[in-house]
């Protein structure tokens, strides 16, 4: 399942929980579209900030709703024991595969990340994808790390960053086995890292417009992405979320709020710049 | 309750739960030597880790082990509404205050932490300590976005990062009300932020230490914090954490494993220096 275009769904959420039936219709509209397969709960998905009851019936919303396509589960967490919980609660859901991000608070060394992983896979009946993103976790994954993960049973797949994916990819195909696909993250650089032999794209853009995420995951060297430069400006300048976060408002599909404080929705001028970018992208829907 | 020696100690945890007895007996041994304040469910205390319920409960060990020393509480979590329950337990557990780091996921906004802080001091009816931690946070706080803190109601210490703090305290008093006191925290820059006119050490050393602490906060111009070197060494390499870890287990105070997964206790190697260096320190209780 980890190849072509994973699309990464809002959670919309307030303070007093989450918007079920917003959530199963965003996840129908990429099951309508056809994605390859739909990341639930990932960072998009806001994982970090629900209660393991709020994650358990997401999960089961999510597999409800995608119409038999395959649903990845985030399960990260601080802690290794609530991983576990996590990873339970996600099969039992259904989850075709999980995402883990080595969250953290104390920095963790390579070999409490290794840990971390090993104790995870091990307990597994699932694949997981292995989920690199320094901007939130603040770990630092070497090559050899990924590698060193990549030979534990039950990996299916490694996300990276997109910027310098081009350069590593080469590296950890020599260092992974050949089951382990890699995959990129970071939607501005998708393009250049599916060019560059990327198996998957694990999208943001992907979970609200899955039509023209599609587009450019099923012919990367087209000018799909390159039109949308105005569009990954702004995932740059906000942080993909809080733009999407506001897309999928102005698209009447999440109401507002719909971030978990202490995170906050873009304040007016911002959202105005966001319509005016989808509107001259023709991003309507 | 701001000033002098606040203490840090280690709340014992394996994958069943708390050490409460060792717990206990670890803050008791804080409330023999008269610290100033005991800081419970801190960094060192490892917050991050453990569930409402687990820290409600250890909130309520450490009050009642005190013996009267006032108790500041952890209350930090990713989401405000977790923290708002967090502060409630606290409070109704006796804490005189609380501390609160802006702990992340998605990298947040400086109104973003604002807007944290804003929305938990309003619901406060104990002071609240700001915490400042950009190795656990990644939050770059401004002197100007602490000084903007510092104006809301309940806030009453900012405890900085000990490098670069005798720069910044200057700055800081300009900016804040005069009923704010500043901390410092990072052992090893301690007596220098102490002797730089900083008003609170909060404490890692102190929560296992806090004779040995208590000597260099009411003497900081002394020499016992340069001969300390040889430790300040290890906290620099394996975080202060692992090693009170492994020097609280090796004076027979916590039962191994007391570190939650995927945090690790230092390997044998690591331990044997640690020892050495309490052995020659005459840090043996």
């Amino acid at each position: 399942m980890f190849h072509g275009l994973s699309a990464f769904p809002l959670t919309p959420t307030d303070e007093h929980g989450v918007d079920t039936t917003a959530y199963a219709a965003l996840v129908a509209r990429l099951a309508d579209a056809r994605v390859d397969s739909i990341g639930a709960l990932g960072s998009t998905g806001g994982y970090a900030y629900l209660t393991r009851e709020q994650r358990a019936h997401a999960a089961k919303i999510a597999v409800e709703s995608a119409d038999g396509v395959p649903v990845m589960v985030g399960i990260g967490a601080l802690r290794t024991a609530h991983v576990l919980a996590l990873a339970e609660d996600a099969q039992n859901a259904g989850a075709s595969a999980v995402l883990l991000a080595p969250m953290t608070y104390q920095p963790l060394t390579d070999d409490e990340v290794f840990g971390l992983y090993e104790d995870v896979t091990r307990e597994l009946s699932v694949p997981l994808c292995v989920y690199d993103n320094l901007a939130t976790t603040h770990v630092r994954f070497s090559d050899e790390l990924l590698g060193r993960i990549g030979q534990l049973p039950n990996v299916g797949s490694v996300k990276i960053p997109g910027e310098g994916a081009g350069a590593r990819i080469g590296a950890l195909r020599a260092l992974l086995p050949s089951s382990v696909t890699v995959g990129v993250s970071g939607d501005w650089t998708a393009a250049r890292g599916l060019n560059s032999g990327a198996d998957v794209w694990y999208s943001v853009l992907g979970g609200l417009f899955p039509r023209t995420a599609l587009a450019i995951a099923r012919e990367p060297a087209g000018e799909v992405s390159g039109r949308l430069e105005p569009l990954w400006a702004l995932f740059r300048r906000h942080g993909s979320l809080r733009v999407v976060s506001a897309a999928a408002s102005h698209l009447g599909l999440v109401r507002e709020p719909n971030l978990p404080r202490p995170l906050r929705e873009l304040g007016a001028v911002d959202r105005r710049e966001v319509v005016a970018v989808l509107d001259s992208l023709g991003l309507d829907g």
